[in-house]
């Protein structure tokens, strides 16, 4: 038996769907499909506006573009993160001032924030790693404090939540003025490759618009509102076809299954590996009681880089793929030498010590958990 | 009877192509339909290297990416465009020189171009208008000269030709140092939204990967290259799903029928409109000889801009979509204050005059055709 990392989820009903974009004649971006996804997104998380978009990537470019990031302005995130991250912003001519991670969690150490910002520090960009929301309440005060807009990078974080000390719950990505979503098919919810971007703030809700159309207002030509369109503004193509959307919006109407499903796979492994954990001085992931989980992930802690690759390479033993994530951006070839010096000791130990375990809705979960309390070694 | 302006013609195949992807476990981008595409196209127009994008827009920005260019740098392409061509380089912070279109066709005026070269000038962006070649021989001739990159913008310029004076003929996009291909439903071969770079001096090849790849050496990675993938340079996600890949291939395997038909629909507006067209003052386009055809987009040009409103109204009355095209951009909101003065007649008469007839796989062209001969007006 072979148990990949990963498996792409399909409801069934995908290429039904994609088949009438097709009949409908269109195609193209923003379509019918495109606009029933975004509607669901707006009316369940509360998100002001969405637009979808090619990827992640592309929505955290356009993130960039609408905070107006000028060649010198910094932007401080964690190191912890995919490259998207910091490319999206490097291509606006943003400097990174990397953060590093909690020492309990990759998520970003929000008391770190406070010493990174100087008169040039224009945004802070959180990552919800795992789907587990990082602790917004004071990051939303601080960036207040300092006039600095605050962008969620919520690759993998939909369906998933942020309470307030007052008790006030809110999805993450609706936090901050601006959020990003991916819908990669290692994400919960899949179109292949695939994004979206959340917009929270209003200034930014007619200017998002344009941006994502070619910096043209094509979208008020549709509606009826001016006789033709023209260039007004920069911008992309950041719209994806009806095919993509067609695909996406089949996984929506199974939104609360798969959710439903992928939880239950982390709680079997939670439950399941505690005490072979603890025996090997292994930690599971947690989730901090203002957050929750989406069952986007699941990790294990190391306790050194020796510990990690013996149980990558005892799981691949028998046919299980476990993976390494991300590696320490202020390490890399890329920012090594842009980077401050700093070191960031929770970012290059997650680097070194994490580990994730397949997690997908046909995953036989309990055997890779019996193979996995086989192990005891270093 | 409703004839629209454009329908997205179907070969059958493509939800089965979307169904395999999918059952091979891997839809996200640089699967095994991406590779069957770009290994297509390579193989049957010489392009030394493709990567399939998200757009032609992303193609675009790609290319402005790989020649570097820097603020400031100047970029010489026709005015008569579509906004995409303009910002992939604006998004780099070049100034944009517009130059005027020939008077005979929307192309540009190669014989313009060497007054608007000074040290600033790093590339030239040839857009083959229509399908139809601009003249590259001297266009390749002056780049050469002074040193600068030449671009293709081939969204329209799919399965079309270019002969040099001694006979050589090459496919458009293959002849610039780099070339941008659509597959907006509006184009011949069609996903969507779908785009492709396509690569021609080696220097670029191994940077156009990395740059497509996020930034990263993922690709090599995949190769089993190196043991893990980093952060090496700028980038974005330009992949596209493979879910889009897989709808391309079903339009690739049908491609000579494609075009086979689109060039009879044009060829039968061609004929059967001469003298009708003769009568009313209004030019039908025309095929230089060092060009070829690719049954892309069949135009008129109007006497006036009240002749085409009145030929769009006259059509509009029988139920069939015509449609302008391009409005000059050097005289669009955005880049008007920005534009140096010069006034580009051609431009603007295009801008005017030209408007687009219906043109797809199940067009019903006699019926347009005898609908346009009723017409005898201003
Ligand atoms: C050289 C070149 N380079 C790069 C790319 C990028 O490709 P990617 O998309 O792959 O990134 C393109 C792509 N172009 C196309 C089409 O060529 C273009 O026509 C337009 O198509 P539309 O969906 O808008 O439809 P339409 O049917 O052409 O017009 C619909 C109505 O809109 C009115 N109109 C039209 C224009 C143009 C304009 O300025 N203002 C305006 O008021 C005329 C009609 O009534 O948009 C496409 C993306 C290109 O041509
Ligand atoms: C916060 C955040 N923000 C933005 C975005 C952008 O989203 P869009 O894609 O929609 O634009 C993302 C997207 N991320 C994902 C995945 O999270 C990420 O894991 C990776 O997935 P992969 O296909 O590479 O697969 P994998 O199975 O994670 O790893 C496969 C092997 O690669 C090795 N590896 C891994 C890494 C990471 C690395 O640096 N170096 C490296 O050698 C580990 C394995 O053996 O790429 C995705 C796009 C994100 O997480």
């Amino acid at each position: 038996m072979k148990t990949p990392f990963n498996k792409p989820y399909l409801s069934g009903r995908e290429t039904f769907y994609i088949e009438d974009a097709v009949k409908r004649g269109k195609i193209s971006g923003n379509g019918v499909y495109t606009q029933k996804c975004q509607k669901f997104f707006e009316d369940k998380y509360g998100f002001s506006k969405c637009l979808l978009t090619t990827s992640c990537t592309a929505a955290l470019e356009m993130a960039a573009i609408l905070v107006e990031i000028e060649p010198g302005d910094e932007v401080i995130m964690p190191s912890y993160t995919f490259v998207s991250t910091a490319n999206a912003f490097i291509l606006r001519g943003a400097k990174i001032v990397f953060a590093d991670s909690r020492s309990d969690h990759p998520n970003i150490d929000e008391n770190s924030l406070e010493s990174l910002i100087t008169a040039r520090t224009k945004a802070i960009v959180v990552v919800h790693y795992a789907g587990v929301a990082c602790h917004m309440e004071p990051i939303m005060a601080l960036a207040k404090q300092h006039d600095l807009f605050v962008i969620e990078d919520a690759a993998q974080a939909i369906d998933s939540y942020y309470t307030f000390a007052d008790g006030t719950k809110k999805a993450l990505g609706s936090i901050g003025h601006l959020a990003a979503f991916s819908f990669h098919e290692t994400k919960n919810i899949i179109s292949g490759e695939g994004g979206m971007l959340a917009v929270n703030d209003e200034q930014f809700a007619k200017r998002a618009e344009i941006i994502w159309e070619k910096g043209t207002n094509r979208s008020s030509f549709f509606r009826g509102e001016v006789d033709k369109y023209g260039w007004i503004d920069i911008g992309s193509s950041f719209l994806p076809s009806e095919i993509v959307a067609a695909f996406l919006w089949a996984q929506l109407e199974n939104l609360e299954d798969i959710q439903r499903k992928r939880r239950a796979i982390w709680e079997a492994y939670h439950q399941q590996l505690a005490s072979w954990a603890l025996a090997n001085g292994i930690k599971l992931p947690q989730i901090p009681n203002y957050a929750t989980n989406n069952g986007h992930m699941f990790y294990l802690i190391c306790k050194s880089l020796e510990q990690r690759t013996a149980v990558i390479n005892h799981l691949k033993a028998h046919g299980i793929l476990a993976v390494f994530h991300y590696l320490s951006l202020h390490k890399s070839l890329f920012y090594n030498e842009r980077h401050d010096g700093r070191s960031l000791v929770n970012s290059d130990h997650f680097t070194d010590v994490l580990v994730r375990l397949p997690l997908y809705y046909e995953l036989a979960v309990e055997e890779v958990i019996r193979v996995l309390r086989e192990f005891k070694k270093p």
